[in-house]
């Protein structure tokens, strides 16, 4: 029920995923709400699972909050089922911090994580990078960053199917010298850990590829993708702005128009579906509250894959043996 | 002798503002690579104050020690003069950071500042908003935000001419209760001091034009700035490759050009020249290492404005007078 086009563009995304993969995915939510669209888009309603969440956590409301008051809700659901084993992955397209409390509070941490963090793939000159914690946290400890590290890795090789992934910390200089203290004291964890590490990351090393995974704390993270992100619009929406006033310009932008659309594929969180909340004792996937059924789609492929690929025991397993070298 | 284009452009503009503005500019460095330049740019070479300053702080250098090693550097020269005050202001377009680290070591801090700031202007939909710190410190407490709301107040109204600027501290959310201990405390410094407050403020509403002013940590304001450069500089640049393997769009991107070089002189740094160290005991103004003349010139305005402003001691009395009320 989360995300700008709930439940329509989830339910679609839905029943093109199970049509085209091995996944069967339950729907959670208002079950009229459900069956409405189920019933356009499929003809074996019948088929599916839908478990009746009548509650919905609103975008304003307080996570936490909203979480433990709405039993009902259905991300709260969602969290319900995943912890008692009924479903191996949830997704969801809706309030991030709600998703973020329901899969603590309900689900609980992998063995051996302290703090779980939420990842964000970010376009690079070569494969995305990944970056890690993004908001789960607002503060962070030195080996909460090396937790992130290892989680980022172990994602990147498992379900990313990156070899040998490296791991970065962000940084404001790519000298050893500079950062806070924060930074100083992972890149000393990360230097003696088991962990390919590639030194200090400018924002600039990101859209490099110069690591695969780059740790940072929530609010280093999250003021990152956020000025990622409001960059591009605000740079394409002045650009289109420009064109608006002139005539040549706006012929001009016609022609180019299949450059434009590449340039958005390439940068679209569509095709990633949804990012994972790393460290939880179940495979949780968050997308954009502005996906279309494409996105979630792509979004189940993701949690299908992490599933298959075994993410959170492999994490709980590669943390174990982290806790002993670092 | 500081930046890519020195010492050509360097005194190519400061010749310029010597024609166009009241400004009697001092040129600092190696005298003979001076000379030749201003042989060939002004006829008048005797009127000019040369001071010879045979040494350079090259970018990979480790700002405070150069500073201290190197007193015939440039820019420990430039220092030495503003201490002396046979300058009113210095300008570097070089190694940041042995730029402030001369100010700081050899000009000393302005009274009643705990920790100078770097301020960055950032393109909105309105008047330029004014960010600080974007990394002068790499750890801030919520006193030091403090001062920096108020010196960045002071610059917009003194400096830049706006009406009673608005101060807000950047976060990952627009609630109150969203962000880091450093944010949640100085937001109550800040509700409680004389400074107009406008709350949390996201790198979205840095564009939006939401305050005049946002304060932050020196690491997370240098994340922000250089997330939003390379963003942009990687949005273009794929662009660009996207246009380039396809005729229509270079035809198009022809016809676009009025479009594309409107957007570039409203997000061009060169139209600011550069940014003050706010704190310090004197006008310091750092442009950017790419700046051509024009940005020199706009640079060596600004600091002019600056100091006809008075901005170091309304600089002192605002603090005083915040330290009574917070």
């Amino acid at each position: 029920m989360g995300g700008d086009f709930a439940p329509d563009e989830i339910v679609l995304g839905a029943v093109e995923a199970r049509r085209t993969s091995g996944a069967a995915p339950v729907l959670v939510g208002d079950r009229e709400a459900i069956d409405a669209v189920l019933r356009r888009a499929d003809d074996n309603v019948n088929d599916w699972r839908i478990e009746h969440a009548p509650d919905v956590v609103a975008m304003g409301e307080h996570a936490v909050t909203a979480v433990r008051t709405k039993p009902d809700s259905s991300i709260r659901r969602c969290a319900d089922l995943l912890k008692a084993g009924e479903v191996d992955a949830f997704l969801s397209m809706g309030h991030t911090g709600a998703a973020m409390a329901a899969a603590v509070l309900v689900v609980g941490r992998a063995a051996g994580v302290e703090r779980p963090g939420l990842a964000a793939l970010l376009p690079s000159s070569g494969s995305p990078t990944l970056a890690i914690d993004v908001g789960a946290n607002a503060e962070s400890r030195p080996r909460h960053l090396l937790e992130f590290a290892l989680m980022g890795q172990v994602y990147q090789q498992r379900v990313l199917g990156r070899d040998a992934p490296t791991v970065g910390v962000l940084s404001i200089g790519e000298e050893d010298a500079k950062g806070n203290s924060l930074v100083l004291e992972t890149s000393k964890l990360l230097a003696a850990s088991n962990l390919a590490f590639a030194g200090h990351i400018e924002p600039r090393g990101i859209f490099a590829g110069e690591a695969d995974v780059v740790v940072c704390d929530g609010f280093a993270g999250n003021i990152l993708i956020k000025a990622m992100e409001s960059t591009a619009e605000y740079a394409f929406g002045e650009l289109r702005a420009q064109v608006k006033a002139r005539r040549l310009s706006q012929l001009g932008a016609l022609l180019m128009r299949s450059s434009f659309r590449e340039l958005r594929r390439r940068t679209d969180y569509a095709q990633w579906g949804g990012v994972p909340l790393l460290g939880v004792n179940g495979v949780v996937i968050l997308g954009h509250g502005r996906s279309h059924a494409r996105a979630v789609v792509s979004g189940l492929q993701v949690a299908e894959q992490a599933v298959r690929a075994a993410l959170v025991p492999t994490i709980a397993d590669g943390l174990s043996g982290l806790t002993a070298s670092a």
